[in-house]
């Protein structure tokens, strides 16, 4: 087969070349059953040719849930294929995070087995080898890793994203690169580290985060690689969420908050590198420190980087981000490559391993802020499952930021439409069905009502203040109602720690699951 | 005032011989609402002399409720002081950890405020000004530390643990040093390192459990320190919790997981790092490991270490321990003290902050152990609020070492007795009533009835296996018919990643308060 221009320049090292194939002739090198590791993180740099070429052969063939597979990805890949594979009944296992309606609904359905993990674990716990504990070698069969361009060496320069790849190649016995010659060469954008396994891990010797400590690509072993595929459209991303009024009252909680710990000089004035989710909410507080909120200087340590960060770097106030992924809009992505000679400098990928590490977001003091499903009283967050069952995306990083930040922050509105009521669903909750980030973890939570600052303040009095200051005025007087019947009832048992009717405790889930509404008439 | 000789053989500073104290004449340094500080780990380095000559006087003129203190303390102190301070009605507030039942009773009756926090967390959370940010300074009015000896330079030497010390120092207005003379001096056996704050902290440049990073006392600034008390009683601990058949067994599963781990290669013949908690199971583990388990050059990373530990560097087996406390019993600390010489070139005391550091755990890739109040069908535990609402002893490492261990184990028996049932209640339930320790931290859940291995497992794969393994014959039954019913029900609706009852989840729980014993009789 003969390379493109375009692929010839990207692809450095000579011999790669010898190995160019077309992704439906890879088909032999996926047999039923095989463990698999694909690029990709929240939506880009994830493979696009193979996995098509493989959805193609089983639609064609009918041969849903003939080809099942084991699928690893750092974190989501691009939906029209990861949502395609699920379609077709060609995923058995998949860990750890995934976004998409139908991989979604293989999951719930009990279809896909889903395991999620902490980001900044799963790729520890791959090449601790739990992933593969049944397999002879301990190991992946094949990893597909999208590459914007090869080195000299053979190494990967990934696009978009880091995600899990340099553990997902470490951990494969055979590797297929697809080189996207549709998005520009990444070259330089990118420090990677590979994982030690103990005893010989090392510190992450990272203080700041500009600083660097790997190689711009990731290392593989040439001979492992047994196909380079040319790649031809450019990650298929969505929009931005928009703003809105309440995620904006968010913001603004979380600004003044911000503000009046600088005030008491609990943070410096360029504060301390931030860590922003994505969504709505997100936008709207990366928008409030671009717009007004005087702080200057700023850096960013974080997970995902969306459009709204472009507008901060060109604010002038943002000196320098760095993340695993940065998942911007198609429109971003034009910016982002308009203005590379200006972004490019202030900004850095890393495996999600090093962008989500416990040890360097403690060290850091960072600040995290993620949007949970739902928070309760005494501030434990439900991030993962919806009536404590039904899964959503997953745990993501949201535990690896939120136990280690500095400031530990849930921003969520204090209520969301069920579909007949358009505040039907109280995101404050009396226990929350299923929990992920626990009442040791949280400082502060803040809804467009107002904001909790919850550190250092026992169970009830941590109630109080949540239930004062961000709830909905629909559910305050319900929320308040409960606290009391349960301070009062365990109090006068001496078990009144943390107050609960343990078995009415979710009677305002089970209301909504009956008639459609959270509020419900009386506790009794 | 006049020093002894053997004050003054321990206090090498000459100024502060000039501070020399009786306790009871310092009750004016603790005013009605002072913020207070104590050395103090596991009931062991705890300060006794002023402690004591406050309850004193308080009793003695009847102000019980009139003095009342925020008392922060590493972990637990001394049952005679702290205990005898919540009979009297002297703490207002208590973090992040507590054992005693005078303590528990009021935390439970609503008369202490108790914030339970990671330990590692915790003096991190003190120099950030969370525990004090209502006070004008941001800072502690008093901290109280035992010390058995004192450098040159007015550093402190702590005895049998170092705990929060360093940072209750630090962030004291003043320091009163109880130097306890009835006890060896333990120079040499400390590493301290203080807590800098974002963004000039650094790495732990620990690669191993004999690093040393710091230095061997606490570092004080003498102009703080406003008096010197001799302190002239040890520490008074209890006998250790003896081992039983049932932790035995729990023992034995787990070192034969530890087994087929290295006989399949993921872990090293000498093991990793272990942390072990206290109680009867942590002695059977490691008693376990000292006689015929066959581990050598074994190396202990942990948070306490009991009178076992001393068996198992009798055995040989041990090269290397260390933790921020060692709770000897009274016969344990005098064979430590007899055994000095073999001892304590092995062993290392560092402050609770390194000990539990999510950093070091995972970077050395410890596996670690504890036990719970309660593990659920889904691998998420309860390790501190029985029925969801009274408090034992807190959080403690428990969270630190469990998420981030490359093991991260959680050891129980499967049943406790109630009043009326030897086998009333179920540590194995549907759903936790609070949960501390998320299905994302946990690799291993062990009984005495078998092991479950959940690494990787989707939650209704690790329904199966922790029901079919660990659970108690009397509750299998009841717990598969749960789950049967909750998976039906919930992939019924397309909700079924984590399938439950929502609304009967707590139903073994309910039974148990209104009958007495969690054996119900049906789920319908």
């Amino acid at each position: 087969m003969a390379a493109s221009a375009m692929l010839k320049s990207r692809v450095r090292r000579p011999s790669y070349l010898s190995k160019l194939a077309k992704a439906e002739d890879l088909i032999d090198l996926f047999p039923h059953g095989s463990y698999i590791g694909w690029s990709g993180f929240t939506g880009v740099g994830y493979p696009k040719k193979v996995p098509t070429a493989l959805a193609d052969h089983v639609e064609k063939n009918n041969l849903q849930g003939q080809l099942k597979y084991s699928l690893f990805v750092g974190a989501s890949s691009g939906a029209e294929t990861e949502n395609r594979w699920a379609r077709l009944n060609m995923i058995d296992r998949r860990s750890p995070h995934q976004v998409g309606k139908e991989i979604a609904k293989g999951i719930n359905n009990g279809n896909i087995n889903f395991f999620d993990k902490h980001l900044s674990m799963f790729p520890s716990d791959l090449v601790y080898g739990w992933y593969t504990k049944e397999r002879p070698h301990n190991r992946l069969d094949v990893t597909v890793i999208e590459a914007t361009a090869i080195t000299e060496d053979g190494g990967i320069i990934p696009g978009a994203s880091v995600g899990a790849s340099p553990e997902l190649v470490q951990m494969a016995d055979k590797i297929i690169i697809e080189v996207n010659t549709a998005t520009p060469s990444f070259e330089g954008l990118h420090d990677i580290s590979l994982s030690d396994l103990p005893p010989r891990r090392k510190p992450y010797l990272i203080l700041s985060p500009e600083d660097r400590i790997g190689t711009p690509h990731i290392p593989v072993d040439p001979e492992k690689v047994v196909a380079i595929v040319e790649s031809d459209y450019p990650d298929a991303t969505q929009p931005n969420a928009p703003e809105d009024e309440s995620s904006r009252a968010i913001a603004r909680n979380l600004i003044e908050f911000l503000k009046h710990e600088v005030s008491r000089g609990r943070l410096p004035e360029s504060l301390l590198p931030i860590q922003s989710g994505i969504g709505n909410i997100a936008n709207a507080v990366i928008g409030g420190l671009s717009h007004g909120a005087n702080f200057r200087n700023l850096k960013v340590w974080t997970e995902v980087l969306q459009d709204s960060f472009l507008d901060l770097f060109d604010s002038g106030h943002l000196d320098f981000a760095t993340a695993t992924s940065i998942r911007f809009s198609p429109d971003g992505f034009k910016r982002f490559y308009d203005g590379w000679e200006k972004y490019s400098p202030k900004l850095l990928l890393r495996s999600q391993q090093v962008s989500n590490s416990p040890e360097i977001i403690r060290r850091l003091g960072v600040i995290g802020m993620n949007t949970p499903v739902e928070v309760d009283i005494y501030a434990h967050a439900n991030s993962t499952c919806v009536m404590g069952s039904r899964m959503l995306n997953g745990l993501g990083g949201s535990a690896d930021f939120l136990r280690s930040a500095k400031y530990s922050i849930m921003h969520t509105p204090s209520t969301r439409p069920s579909k007949t009521d358009p505040t039907g669903v109280s995101c404050i909750v009396p226990m929350c069905t299923h929990v992920d980030q626990t009442e040791h973890d949280l400082d502060v939570v803040v809804t467009e009502q107002g904001l909790a600052d919850v550190r250092g303040l026992s169970p009830r009095e941590r109630a109080r203040v949540i239930i004062d200051k961000c709830s909905h005025p629909d559910y305050k007087p319900i929320l308040q109602d409960y606290f009391d019947r349960a301070e009062f009832e365990c109090l006068k048992k001496g078990m009144g720690h943390e107050p609960h009717l343990l078995f009415q405790a979710f009677n305002m889930h089970k209301n909504l699951a009956e008639k459609g509404t959270m509020k419900i008439d009386s506790w009794e």
